[in-house]
Parts: C-alpha cells; sequence; structure tokens
C-alpha cells in the first residue's frame, strides 16, 4: 500500500474546481411550470417594462397632487369627476387642474394626473363633484412605468436558482420558456461484498445498501439527478466495467464504500486506468470522512466516498455541493442559526470536525445539544437537526458559546 | 360594501384549524425513489435489526480487550491469529483468550471477541502471530447488532418529512415503498379584467399574471401540486363556475387578487353560494396582505390572496404553510439567521408587519438592510435575501439590534 499526503478541507475543494477548470454543464430549454429548483444558464434581460404604463395602487382617485394640498375633513378641496378608468382597459382621459378620475387598483392612471387619493380619504357628492379630504404627496400611491423592472435591465443573473419569487419575475416579463443548466447527471456504484440492494435477502454478514439512498436524495436536494445506479462487488475487473459505464452516462461517478485500506488500491487503479488525470486527492482531514477519493477520468469527476453513512453524507455535503455549486455561479446561502453551545467538546487538532446536534428552543432562542454515536450510525443524522463545523485551528467547543448550526 | 372585523395573524391561523378540524389529506405508496421531500403518512417501525450482526468499524483484528490491557510499542502483547472474516461473509469462528481474527471494515466479528484493535496499531509477525501495541476499551471499534435501529423500535413518526438521512433509514431497513400524504392539490384562479396570461399580447392596461407563477413555485416547495390554473374575468357567474370547478379537483382553492374593494364583494357572494360555511376570516391584520379572504366551501378550503405579488407571497407564507405543516403533522424549522440590523424602521402599531431584508456577510456576522419598494414589486421579493417579521406589540427596528431573519 502506497502513503499519499491527505490534504485539507480548502486544499481539496482548490484541486476539485483546478482538475475541472475547463468542465461546463450543459444547457437546456424548459418550460416556466417546470423551472423550480432549476438554475438559471443565462442572465434573463427584460424586453418590457414593468408595468408597461403607470397604475394605481389603490381604489381612489387620480388627481394633481397639487389640488389636495392643504386639504382636510373641514376645508375639503372641491373636484370636478371627469370620468373612470375600467379595470384592464386603456384610457384616453387626460387630466388638468381641478379635475378627479375614478381608478380602481391596478388601473391606467390618466395623463395628467400626478397622485392616487384613497377613496376612504374622499366624499363623492353628486356624479360630478368629490371632496378630498387630505392632502397627498406627488405619486402617492402610484406605481409608475419601468417602476418594478425597466426594459432591456439586467434582471436575473446566470446562476440564479429558481425561486418562486424569480418565477414571479418571469411571469412578469412573459418568459414562458427558460434556459437553465442540464440537472447535473449522477452514477451511484456501492462497492462491497457486504452490500445487498432493497429487496435481497439479509443473510448474516451482509449489510443493505444505505449509502446509494441517502445520496440520491441529497442529488435531488441539490438539484441533480441519479442516471444510473449499481451495486458491485470488491473486484477490479467488474469496478472497471461498471466505471466505464458510468462515464458514459453520467457527469459525475459516485464511489461509495470501497475507500477502506483494503479495496481503495483496486479504487485507485480503476480511476488511474481512464484516460486522464486519474486520482488527484487521496484522503481529506475532515473528521468524519477522512478516506476521501477524487480522481478525474474521460473528463468527468470521479469520486470516492467513504463507506460510513454518516462520513458519506458529510463528504458530499462539502466537496459535491460545493463543486456543483461552483460550476453553476450558484451564490448559495446554507441554512443555519445561531445556537447556544449547551455543552463542552474537544474536535481533533489538525481535522476539520463536524458534529451533529440536535436543537432545543427555549424562550426564543435556541440550545444545541451534541448527538453521539457512530458514524457508521445513519440514525445519527435522522436523528439530528443539524451540524456545526469545527475548523482545523480550534480546539473545540465551550459550553455557552454561540456558533452557527447548519441545519440538515 | 359591508365592514367585517379584521382579525390578528394568530386568530387567523387559529379560524383555519377550526374550520378544518375534520379535514385530512390522503395518502398514497410511494416507492423509495419517488419518496424525496414527501411527508411521510405513517410511522415506521423496524423490522430488523441495524446492522443484523456485530460488525467491525475499523480495517484490524477481532480480540479479547482484556488481552490488550498494558500492551505498548516496547511491551505488546502477543497472539495467535487463529483467521480472518470475509467481507459480506457469515463466520463461525469462535475466539478465546490470546487469540486474534482479522476483520475488515464492516465485517462480521466473531463471537468470543469484544474489541478491534486497529491494522496500524499491530504488527504480524508471521502468518499466525500478531503483535498488539495498544491497548482497547471493551466494544472500542465495535457496532453492535441493533447498535443503529434496534428491532420493532418507533424510527419514524408520522409526519416527518422524507430528507435525504431519512431516505437512508428506509433503505436500512430495507423499505421499498412507503406511505405518504398525497401532495396537497391546489386549484390557482387568478381574477381581474386587467389580467392577461402568459403568451397574450400585452396591450395597454393590462398586466401579465405574476402571482399564479410564483404561487405555482411555492406550493411545489411547499410540497404541494398544481391541479388547475385560470384566468377568470371580475364577473360573478364565471368566477362561480370556475370555482365549482376548481372544488372538485383540488383540495385547495387559491383566489389570487379580486380581494379589492370593488370585487371583494361578489368574491364573499361566490364563496358563500356553495355549500359549507362560507367565508369565515374577512381580513387579516398583517402588512402588507391585508386583503385576505378565508372560506370553506363543499369541505374545501377558498383562499383569497392580495393581488399585490408581495403581500401574496407573504400571506401564502404566513397561513397556507402553516396549515399544511399543521394538517401533516410536520414540524417545520424554517431557514433563518440572526443578523444585525443596520437601519431603524418604525413599524405599523397593531399590525404584523413583514419587512424584506438584504444580507451582507462581514466578518462572520450578517448585517441586514431593508429592500424597499411598493408590495405591488415582485422585485422587491426577488432582490431580497429574506425577510423579519415585526410583531404587533412592537414599535419597529433599531439599529444594531439582533434578529431572526427568514430566508426566502
Amino acid at each position: 500500500m502506497e502513503f499519499f499526503k491527505v490534504v485539507s478541507v480548502e486544499e481539496g475543494k482548490e484541486a476539485l474546481l483546478e482538475n475541472f477548470k475547463d468542465f461546463e454543464f450543459q444547457l437546456e430549454e424548459v418550460d416556466i411550470f417546470k423551472s423550480h429548483g432549476r438554475i438559471l444558464g443565462e442572465d434573463i434581460y427584460s424586453n418590457e417594462n414593468v408595468p408597461e404604463f403607470d397604475r394605481s395602487s389603490v381604489d381612489g382617485y387620480a388627481i394633481k397632487a397639487s389640488d389636495s394640498y392643504g386639504a382636510s375633513d373641514s376645508i375639503p378641496s372641491i373636484l370636478n369627476i371627469i370620468g373612470e378608468v375600467r379595470m384592464g382597459e386603456e384610457t384616453d382621459l387626460s387630466l388638468r387642474s381641478g379635475q378627479a378620475v375614478y381608478v380602481p387598483t391596478g388601473g391606467m392612471i390618466p395623463e395628467g394626473a400626478d397622485g392616487m387619493i384613497m377613496i376612504e380619504n374622499t366624499e363623492k357628492m353628486d356624479e360630478t363633484t368629490l371632496l378630498v379630504n387630505k392632502p397627498i404627496s406627488q405619486g402617492e400611491e402610484m406605481i409608475f412605468k419601468g417602476d418594478d423592472i425597466k426594459k432591456d435591465s439586467l434582471v436575473l443573473k446566470k446562476g440564479r436558482k429558481v425561486t418562486p419569487e424569480v418565477m414571479g419575475v418571469l411571469a412578469a416579463l412573459g418568459i414562458a420558456n427558460v434556459k437553465v443548466f442540464k440537472k447535473p447527471g449522477f452514477y451511484i456504484i456501492s462497492t462491497g461484498d457486504e452490500i445487498i440492494d432493497m429487496g435481497q435477502e439479509l443473510t448474516m454478514g451482509k449489510i443493505r445498501d444505505i449509502n446509494a439512498y441517502s445520496l440520491y436524495g441529497l442529488i435531488e436536494k441539490l438539484g441533480g439527478q441519479v442516471v444510473g445506479k449499481a451495486i458491485v462487488r470488491d473486484d477490479y475487473q467488474l469496478l472497471r466495467d461498471e466505471v466505464d459505464k458510468a462515464l458514459n452516462m453520467a457527469d459525475i461517478v459516485l464511489l461509495s464504500g470501497g475507500s477502506s485500506v483494503g479495496t481503495r488500491d483496486y479504487t485507485y487503479k480503476v480511476i488511474d486506468s481512464f484516460n486522464g488525470k486519474g486520482v488527484f486527492v487521496h484522503g481529506v482531514s475532515i473528521k468524519p470522512g477522512k478516506p476521501t477519493i477524487m480522481g478525474e477520468g474521460m473528463g468527468k469527476l470521479i469520486f470516492g466516498l467513504p463507506g460510513h453513512p454518516v462520513s458519506s453524507i458529510v463528504v458530499f455535503k462539502t466537496f459535491l455541493e460545493y463543486f456543483i455549486s461552483k460550476k453553476l455561479g450558484m451564490d448559495i446561502v446554507r441554512p443555519r442559526l445561531d445556537a447556544v453551545m449547551d455543552f463542552n467538546f474537544p474536535s481533533s487538532p489538525g481535522k476539520v470536525t463536524y458534529q451533529t446536534v440536535d436543537l432545543l428552543e427555549k424562550e426564543g432562542a435556541f440550545y444545541a445539544l451534541p448527538t453521539f454515536g457512530k458514524s457508521g450510525m445513519i440514525t445519527l443524522l435522522s436523528d439530528s437537526q443539524g451540524y456545526i463545523v469545527i475548523e482545523a485551528h480550534e480546539e473545540g467547543i465551550y459550553k455557552g458559546e454561540k456558533r452557527e448550526v447548519y441545519l440538515l
């Protein structure tokens, strides 16, 4: 067995970007109804003003603001109602000083008006006479042409995640189809003689494939898709054949398990056997998750994840989420909250440590308690609400300090 | 026009639950691969122990821990290697004091052993002689039968959201199909003579349907599905026909827009025209979002959302997310983080105020700056990263105070 330098988390991230400098995910066009959660693959410019005309944001009367100056309940301004604007229709009314036009919420404000007085602050004496009981300022309760979005402006940047709010912006611009990044395609290969799949009988010594399923969820959550999945026994040729198939179908090949000392050697050999740079990271100083392998073959990322369920998830979140978000130009704000640490915890110096925690809300503040277990346990994560990252230079956690908890 | 009592946010939430006490969302069974993001519709009990046997969590030797007591580099314990365990296979070896058996990571630990010594802390002299250089404690580096999940235990509760971690737990138990809540079905009806749909020409006075699309995204994000969508002109009979159709297809009917004074009256009439309780909330003291209507017809929720894009989204998040999560028994932790308020802001007394903000990260701390705009603007939300809730009894925000920001 060869010994290689174990790199830091930061070095591992840099190595990923450095070795895939020229790699690009492909684009596709999708209907706006299919766009939620996708990542914009182009900058979006507006072809229209939103709105295309001055609109009222209340039910009331369009007037000249100066006609209301000094108006009050006891000394109202008296204006001449010259007509009304109907919802959704253009108006050719033109308003002069001393005049008022009824405009419903969202209606078009006639030329000449520069403010809206709410109906509640007026009194209609007869069909043509309006009393205004309150002064308004210029532009009051008006949304001006282009106020929301100006024509020809850059509205949404490439790499932006399509949230409900972004869907609203696209709709406002009449964009029915939008260019997004194709969902990054993953192929999950679980390795190990002990691994059996769903539906197979669990005999003594065997263990069900857990990681492929939690990875499946992580990939979906990240906006990727699983294009294939296989379980391979500990055998060089079988693994090479499967990776070969995977490289032809996927953007990223995940090797789950098979990174313990025993099987690591031929995993290296398999990755190195393809055209490309081969293995470029042989281990990362992260706890849990040290046996992490990164390689490149046929221009694709081949990523070896630790076999323990918790390590597998932590390493995926640390590196694959990072890689995808960087390559798609996404600006990820990871959900987190501040919590008071309700425990002392010594960390492993020189390693970035991930400690899972449970959260308790007391009088509006959050308190974090550690969840303990072995990294081989899937329930360690499913029973935790989040985790804390203890940096390599830190000594641990002190009870009473406030820290950020990343939500799972 | 009738005047009704405007209720508080809390009263509105209570009214929702009270009026739909007996309402239940239906269940369906899905494949584990389709389960991500769904809500469990049943308690999950384990039919198996995970693992089914004592496993090693390292590559090394199974021994009796007592045989290693006092061992060191200079005075190692000398043990007799009696065999090895192969990955994925049952072992019938039985170990006595003075003996060692090689076990790879994940392998089955033979009877009689009560600890694992890592291979790094041993030296193999010849095929049958092992030097142990370090003491281990009982149970070291072992995962015991049922350690992760005990047979017949309650593992996941009804109402639990299926995260990647939960998928891992289901896989560990060999559960290929799982009972989840059917996605709550929404029917979105946009009302207003000024509203045009995607693809229609934008003539003067018209405005594109924005809210239907941001609601579409919110519904998907929440785990629901849109079963129908329509734009209806301001007309009692047209609206009644569409709501009738919607009530037959959906769990929840959203009326978007149409809640301004002018059209509110016949929206009430439409809701009251169906078998059921009719309108039970006529307005909520929330800013933005006052013109909020809640009703019940044919056993379904009919919910009138304000027409302004921002109000529409705020009201949806406040009430519909709450309703769905309560009815499905979900425990929602809304993504949020603590930020220093970098501005003063007076709120409207007596109203719960939602203020959108932008976040700035400086030296590890977050600072929030308000994003201002009119609630008729969709970009007000798409340009914000989160929002702050100012309770009805508060006077506003003081610069320098720390508050929770809910992430959009």
